[in-house]
């Protein structure tokens, strides 16, 4: 597969310097909202595949793609999630349809013959646990980012949250993976406009950039 | 701001399940690319703010937005940055149109009267440096997926790649800003077929997530 100019082409520019359409930037970005409170629709399989469909092509240092997703949906995995939290995070993760906890594989150097055919003998570059940790954590959380954008690019809608304690849910609910977890995401459609904070302000540019 | 609804509702959703077209999750996951070579063709200000103007909306923990991008455009401040990378790293950097240092500001709490208004005095609430610096990067690293994302939705291409020695970096080209650098990202416009590798495999769902 090669890089295909030819889809840019098929696109329109807007003057916004925009190669999608307005609609999607506000979908995925402008007018996406962080989510506290969501109605009783289920999230489906089918829609967690299409959200992973799309971020597990988003780039990670040498393809090691770590992130891993603990779909939570049981009201028994919920509470023993909802324990190791923050208390003010709790209620959330009791009432969301679906919560992922993202984490980061330590053991992601077993797929690497697979997900880089292009070193020799890939695995056996990562002998180092803790290297191995700290790569899959950095990889892993820029992928969290994918899979926030990725929700949304299936009608989903976010809600991002610390997890609070995470060697305690590391213990209860990922033993024996070698998953670290990382942080939760509620998903589903919001209950109404109360569901989200007023939107809080961002930075400028000028203010988050320099130039050299 | 309330969450529209009606955004939602002006989409089609293709049969996959999409709430965007296929051609816009081709541009920014499916069809997308980690570019290594890229034409002369210049990154102009107006596109690296187009594309900050998606980014930065983006959800991080207690609206931290914590990412700050370095723009590496003499080709001054380019031989410095690439003197401190892998050298495998070098010559894509010194070649590039433009080069972001994505870093983490671990000052980030003195925009928090701005940035998070619902929370009072939450400046006050991050004296210890170590914990600023821990939140800033988990919080920087979600943005780079964003950032990458947002660059491919304003139609460039991006070749995120690992910056080498950090610390030296942060001392050379940071100096005084109390910015972390985490990674490099190459931007622009493709050379051509060759500018890619061939596609890399991913995991499937079943390999990367588990429920219960």
């Amino acid at each position: 597969m090669t890089t295909r100019t030819d889809t840019l082409s098929d696109l329109d520019f807007p003057a916004d310097g925009l190669a999608v359409g307005p609609d999607v930037a506000d979908l995925l970005f402008r007018e996406a909202r962080t989510v506290n409170t969501f109605t009783d629709t289920d999230v489906s399989d089918e829609q967690v595949r299409a959200a992973y469909e799309l971020l597990r092509w988003g780039p990670t240092a040498m393809n090691t793609v770590p992130l891993r997703l603990l779909l939570v949906r049981t009201p028994e995995a919920r509470a023993r999630l909802a324990a190791h939290m923050p208390e003010g995070n709790r209620s959330r993760v009791l009432a969301a349809p679906l919560t992922i906890v993202a984490a980061a594989d330590t053991n992601f150097h077993e797929h690497l013959d697979v997900l880089a055919p292009h070193l020799e003998n890939a695995r056996a570059m990562f002998p180092d646990a803790a290297m191995r940790e700290s790569m899959a954590r950095m990889s892993a959380l820029i992928q969290v980012g994918y899979l926030i954008v990725a929700l949304r690019a299936v009608g989903l809608h976010a809600g991002p949250m610390g997890a609070g304690d995470t060697d305690a849910i590391d213990a209860d609910l990922l033993a024996g993976t070698g998953w670290k977890s990382l942080m939760v995401v509620n998903v589903g459609t919001p209950a109404g406009p109360e569901s989200v904070r007023p939107r809080a302000p961002r930075l400028e540019l000028a203010q988050a950039s320099l130039s050299v």
